[in-house]
């Protein structure tokens, strides 16, 4: 079965495999790029990830996550700009296309998504001038609406665009359908972002949905017209891998990894 | 304290009071109005149901809930159609201000958005002349994203806005922030919105929200932020009823239905 253009998020894994094990389980199974999480590259050393990833030969589609600008304080923001150029030195250093970036929640005790979003935007500005230096592309991912108080307050493609064009080069983003699948104007932002796709992620919209963050579901098994998507993200030019990116914390996360890698082929073959 | 302007959607004490109870409840409490579901009504008989409401001099700030066209077959549809046309005479004999309809999820087996929307266009028109007849203003409820597969297909005020201008006559929107709160959007919306406001639901986002349907928070328990979208309702020229509307199944379900109403007294004079 094909397996080129397919990419794993080692979050898909993360309770089976380190970044080690994970890459070799995924060249086991014909699959050669990942996209590993800070944790993956922080525990390994990022030199020694950087090994593990050129001498396997593995592409890095994205490097998960930064953005989470918003904080309560002047420090807070401070710590969280200098921890994302941080970020930024170890993507270039592991190789990564690009950094996915979600707008963070907002700050305690908060009820001002409008103040977040603008911290959001005031620390992609702060870090953006490193990202160009280092060449890594800061892809915004707009998270699911019910992520907008906790995790991303980023919650449509068209407002990522309009981050885009706002922050200008070394921006793009990601078309993850398990945020975005339920936007009436999805067709129109797609095709509107054109060569600011940096990464496209797929999983699935389980019915019913258990668990706000942890209930994601494998291609197919869910209600997300992955293909209809993918015709889209193509039509706006994009060509890259999809990146296989799913949270389950009751079903794939308690199978064996190699099972959870084959049925991502499967899948990527007779579903995406 | 004032009970002005606030109406009890009785899903908020489902699980304590029937229409009977609920409309005597709320009138221990000084509370003028009430929005029934359906069950509510038909478990009394329409005929009772009108007579308790009259009798007590309640106002009926809303009936829910219509809509739900999306169906595998046109005889699924049409039986969606017959079922609305009842309830919209069902609507005229208890004298609600308007009905409150929703998109309803995807049909079994279905990955086809776009065309649970078009049936929820479909049923819109089939009813609407009907509900024009016995002048029963159809509100349009877009529901948060995270119910567009299995409740609510319409999914932004901007959506519902634009059936209603498709509509017309008849036709108009509830705002109802618990769904709507993260829209970066949202001013501009209620501010296009203007006279088809007809209703205005309240309650709010916890965090963490643990379950999808049944955890939704009181006034002032969450991150929404109530006053400024009340000003932009009233900004926009509505100036009728709050509605408090909470599904909590391990919270507000579980506690006396008089310490409920109580706390939403409390609430709507200090946070809403």
């Amino acid at each position: 079965m094909k397996t080129d253009g397919l990419s794993i998020n080692l979050a898909t894994v993360r309770q089976q495999f380190d970044l080690k094990a994970g890459v070799e389980a995924c060249l086991r199974h014909g699959i050669t790029a990942i996209s590993p999480w800070r944790d993956h590259i922080q525990t390994t050393g990022v030199a020694e990830a950087a090994r593990i990833i050129r001498s396997n030969g593995v592409r890095v589609t994205g490097y998960c996550r930064g953005g989470l600008f918003a904080a309560l304080d002047a420090p807070g923001r401070q710590a969280a700009i200098d921890d994302n150029k941080k970020m930024i030195d170890e993507a270039a250093t592991i190789g990564a296309d690009c950094i996915i970036v979600i707008g963070g929640g907002l700050p305690q005790g908060s009820r001002d998504i409008a103040a977040a979003r603008g911290m959001f935007f005031d620390g992609m500005a702060a870090v953006l001038p490193h990202a160009r230096a280092c060449k890594v592309p800061l892809a915004i991912e707009a998270l699911h609406p019910m992520y907008a108080a906790d995790r991303g307050c980023i919650s449509t493609l068209a407002e990522a665009l309009d981050l885009c064009d706002a922050l200008g080069k070394g921006t793009g983003v990601v078309i993850d359908p398990y945020h975005l699948w339920w936007d009436p104007d999805l067709a129109a932002q797609i095709a509107r972002a054109r060569s600011r796709i940096l990464a496209h992620h797929i999983c699935d919209w389980l019915v019913p949905t258990k668990d706000l963050l942890l209930d994601r579901g494998m291609m197919g098994d869910g209600v997300i017209d992955l293909p209809a998507i993918r015709r889209m993200v193509e039509d706006a030019g994009f060509h890259g891998h999809q990146e296989v990116e799913i949270f389950s914390a009751e079903n794939w996360w308690k199978r064996p990894g190699d099972e959870v890698l084959k049925t991502c082929v499967e899948r990527y073959n007779t579903v995406c």
